[in-house]
């Protein structure tokens, strides 16, 4: 049997099958061997990319050359272009815009290593601090309306390149789901006089059945209404709108704690494929002081079936206290084994 | 490059790629290896299922033996059940209820086919008769909000057991995408008085360049902002809010013209996992009567990645065109390779 469970913040459904007693290891699903041979975004093959936009790199090293530690360059096959002309035209129903906007890769190590938690914490900062870097520059462009950041691990996941790396998507236009997040914390503002998730991180901390870790200043926790098993959303703790504005202090702890986040999760699922993007208020536009900007982390270890295409209803095999409470368990000793433990320490959830 | 468009429907942008000039055999998926071995939906296996619902069999034969068309079981892990209490709660943010409702399999062949085109259009148009009695049953039960229908072929589409079977969920709560889509016909329908899909069926009959396939009551056509590579929306052309309202006389034609849609698009993309799923008005609740209900074809071609996820944004490196025109360009002799002619004749687009 299950429960029917509402996400306050999408307004979507989620049947959650309590009954199953699903464990960990009924979700391993691999990432896929790892590949050998040439890889484009390796360290002197810097030739074999379109030319670097961006890069943090030792002082006095050319550029398209060795010597960085994150690169940024054009998607190969770019679905927009910010030289493209921004029009906007209407046929009949139809609404089409030319394709203005950006596509950027983000080169997150000169190593090949294919995720986060096989860098060291200060060589993950450098990929966080350039996130914050490539959002400020794409939100100084009036004409776009969203920078997107995310990241895909595994084929499964939709990776087409092994070697880690993320991906940045700037959009004339509010992305629907964004908009859909805005306007329920909006509403719920103008009924509450607070954030939505601020009250849900509340809720969360005081339970605590639901999260699987926190640190100082941020929680990873399995949302309520989880579409996925092993979903978990990582909050900063203090209100902020933008992840844009996030400070410079709190770089480290935030790329730490997603090291963090990441290694329990791949202790537990064995090295799951997995996504996570980054959900922000827009760059421009109206007041959006009520939104929280998160991340939003999902293995990738069931598939999504016509049930969930259909209706945006989905069906979890596993509860998300269950989740949670697997991912608080994972040894620290296994964590550590696999990223170094965080200066500020943290707290696995109970 | 690629363009943005808007779907009049949901409110979703998709990113077109105009400029990849991709072709069918840049999709190729495969379905997987056909299994061998013991099959509990297979004619004989009977006592392997839980114990059938409805079935529609020869006269004389008795339930859970040989001798049947169509079957319906209960889901053997049945997400909802139709015994369970109806219950709601609140708990701070969070909204919950009872996992009432019903889950059932229907199997559509006592032969193992594994998809519709390897079933004879008269045994096809029994699984659509299923399909209507089964929305009818469920229907009349005022605690549910909303029969769902759809079908899994393919493991990478989600479908656990190969042999040809479609799944009915019925829910308490409107799920989301279908309340999304009451809505936006509602407002077209208040702003211009008539059904929003009318008009697009009117547009896309007259310029055709989307249509892929057309009998005399149904439409095949390639949504203007497809989220996936040969993406397909069938529709009858007369205006109708409630699949479960289809006349006896048209189950036959719709039948048919589901089979020769699978068919096209088997043939074109060599056997891939698809899902469809059927999008009606709901079972109760206020007037719909501006809702036209539809099937929605997803082929499962490729990964949906993070920026999906995060955002409700898709990119879809194939233009709907030229899917179109790919599927129209399919030799009859092909399809009827697969699937007998429609007696009442069909065109493909243009």
């Amino acid at each position: 049997m299950g429960e029917i469970r509402r996400d306050p913040v999408s307004g979507r459904w989620v049947i959650i099958a309590t009954d199953r007693a699903a464990r960990p290891h009924d979700f391993f699903v691999s990432r896929g061997e790892r590949r050998g041979g040439f890889c484009p975004f390796c360290e002197g093959n810097e030739d074999r990319t379109p030319a670097e936009m961006a890069a943090v790199r030792a002082a006095g090293t050319a550029p398209n050359t060795p010597g960085w530690k994150v690169r940024v360059v054009p998607n190969k096959f770019p679905a927009l272009r910010l030289d493209e002309r921004l029009t906007v035209q209407g046929a009949g129903l139809h609404q089409v815009m030319s394709g203005f906007g950006a596509h950027e890769v983000i080169i997150e190590c000169p190593r090949h290593v294919v995720t986060p938690t096989e860098m060291a914490p200060e060589e993950y900062a450098v990929v966080v601090e350039t996130y914050l870097s490539r959002s400020k520059v794409l939100s100084a462009n009036e004409r776009l309306s969203y920078v997107l950041l995310f990241k895909n691990v595994g084929t499964a996941a939709g990776a087409s390149i092994e070697h880690s790396h993320s991906q940045l998507i700037a959009v004339p236009v509010m992305p629907k789901r964004v908009h859909e997040e805005m306007t329920s914390c909006d509403a719920f503002y103008r009924d509450r006089g607070e954030c939505m998730f601020c009250e849900m991180l509340r809720q969360e901390l005081e339970t605590r059945e639901r999260v699987a870790l926190e640190s100082g200043s941020f929680v990873a926790l399995s949302p309520f209404a989880a579409r996925f098993p092993f979903e978990l959303w990582v909050l900063p703790k203090e209100h902020s709108p933008h992840f844009g504005r996030l400070g410079e202090d709190l770089v480290p702890e935030f790329a730490a704690f997603v090291q963090q986040t990441l290694a329990r999760l791949e202790v537990c699922l064995q090295d799951p494929p997995y996504n996570f993007a980054i959900h922000t208020a827009p760059t421009t536009g109206t007041d959006v002081g009520h939104f929280h900007w998160h991340l939003e982390l999902i293995p990738r270890v069931t598939e999504v079936a016509g049930f969930e295409w259909g209706t945006g209803f989905y069906i979890n095999p596993m509860e998300p206290e269950r989740a949670a409470e697997h991912l608080r368990r994972v040894p620290q000793t296994q964590v550590e084994a696999k990223v170094a433990p965080m200066s500020v320490g943290t707290r696995a959830g109970s």
